[in-house]
């Protein structure tokens, strides 16, 4: 028995919807997860975990995935949207220090189609398995009139902890310390409303010779995970991570504030990454001023790593992957773009 | 610094929101709560509740509200909204023996108005403060094309904590144990769709003489919440009481299995309370056969208390109300309604 529960006018779509999510929902309990014992609350046993931590925090972050929803219903393919959910919330917990315990979601519809739900909810059983995060329970609710037609929407909530002492963002930022860009793999979820009036007029399954692949493929690429790259470099006294910014909505104008000490600003130099195509072909298109651009989207970062100068290379080194220095700190409250 | 966020086309309409908000989320706030430090995930520090108990378990619940959202914004009532949603939630983990530590919520909408907003919220951190809850963070979101014009929805997660010694049910059930059931406040927040099928062609403000006030106060009656009155009587080793189980969507029917032992059922005896005007008024005028009410109406019961025989009177008299043996444990794995 799992814990997820259905509610609306048709009871049996519903039990469907839950019976063929099962299996995957269950793929991602560990032992913490006492399940059986009852349905209406997800059981988790954080007695060990907590038991290692010296002052163990709770973090937990509720979102959704905005209107790339109404892509994904456009299009009938609900696999990544899974993802998206579980994978946005683990980054909001992890720029904080947190390792994720468990998952809940909530999916609402003007009318349960069991298969749907199921394959949206495998995508979140499997973001989770990979994320070492058990899908402890959720809500499917059918509600006619609230939704459009066609429509859905899907919100999750992530519990994770942190051992105080390890929290992030640290107190040891100053100006001069460094922004290290790791790549997004794509638009994210953020920007949606936008993309979908910029491509309002065209098929999603042209292929534009800038991307290679189909419109859909690219603007529905998963919102990337950056937990399992990360968290080797986290959560030790001797981490040279002094904070991270998750770049979601409002981009790193306005995601990098929010872990900067007061009296800290920076600056972002543009042109010191790559800006992937996909925003250049919206930028184009829509003719968006670059300011709103950077505003709307993570413009192809979508973690920034901030770390004093003489740890910049050896940060970058063990994130073996390519990265970028992006910017760096400043006295003042700003956060700017600099050519 | 409250950790809410709000995404969509009208940032401006989601900040001045969210600053309508602040003073009511804050308050909700604890020693626990340990705010300002960073705005992606909320931080709850549970390390001195959870040394006080021996093996920790995190109770967690995601629900949402139903369509009777659809009413309150038909009504543009949005006070009682918050209670609902909070009280469902510290409902359903009430019945696994847990205590609240914090909510998180997520509200979506076609069009942001802000004051709406912030009076939800606000009641949903009146019922926090009330549970001794934090209200710790929230998603607000703006998404065209996926709600109704004038529609919302709103959802929520609960995370408690129960020692596993108290984990309700327990294991001690048995054919003959006596079911006590607690008055619901109305309909709470199950129904709502045939309700609004029924009354389709009336006015909300009808003052029906069964219930001699106007539909709408009777319809938007928010969710009771037990916690007060039951946790004093849970959560200790010799406690009489053996499982709780909410009465919510699919009524004392579908909602007593959930917290049975294998092997076990229940008779219901009909008759035993008084099921209250609204419910007769519902049945009469949409013609609904007594066994459906029973299925989607909790019918005047929102929480039922599974004791032995012998222990029936002292709980009756420790919880302080009226309440009413509404029927018994049987061997099998029916759960019936008997005249």
């Amino acid at each position: 028995m799992t814990t997820y529960a259905s509610s609306g006018v048709d009871i049996k779509a519903g039990n469907q919807a839950i019976e063929l999510m099962t299996d995957a929902v269950r793929s991602t309990y560990g032992p913490q997860v006492l399940a059986g014992i009852g349905a209406f609350g997800g059981l988790f046993d954080a007695g060990e975990l907590l038991k290692t931590m010296h002052q163990p925090v709770l973090v937990a972050s509720s979102d959704g995935i905005g209107t790339k929803v109404r892509l994904a219903a456009r299009l009938g393919r609900y696999d990544s949207l899974g993802y998206d959910i579980v994978n946005h919330c683990l980054n909001d917990i992890l720029v904080q220090g947190a390792r994720p315990l468990f998952f809940l979601d909530y999916i609402a519809t003007a009318r349960l189609d069991p298969q749907n739900i199921a394959t949206l909810v495998e995508g979140m059983a499997a973001s989770c398995r990979e994320a070492g995060c058990a899908l402890l329970g959720g809500e499917t609710a059918e509600m006619p009139g609230v939704y459009m037609p066609g429509e859905f929407d899907v919100a999750g909530t992530i519990i994770g902890a942190v051992d105080r002492g390890n929290i992030l963002p640290r107190t040891d930022m100053h100006a001069g310390d460094l922004l290290i860009g790791l790549a997004s793999s794509g638009a994210h979820t953020n920007g949606y409303s936008l993309i979908q009036k910029i491509f309002e007029q065209v098929s999603l399954h042209t292929i534009f010779p800038e991307l290679g692949i189909p419109l859909a493929d690219a603007l529905l690429a998963p919102h990337r995970s950056y937990l399992h790259l990360l968290q080797p470099l986290i959560n030790h006294t001797s981490s040279a991570i002094k904070g991270l910014a998750h770049i979601t909505g409002g981009g790193l104008l306005e995601n990098i504030p929010r872990v900067l000490l007061q009296g800290l600003g920076a600056t972002i130099r543009v042109g010191s990454w790559r800006v992937p195509r996909l925003f250049q072909l919206i930028q184009q298109r829509g003719n968006v001023p670059t300011d709103e651009m950077h505003r709307v989207f993570n413009m192809g970062i979508g973690m920034v790593v901030i770390v004093a100068p003489e740890n910049v290379r050896a940060i970058q080194d063990a994130l073996g992957e390519e990265t970028f220095v992006i910017g760096e700190l400043i006295e003042g409250a700003q956060v700017l773009l600099s050519p």
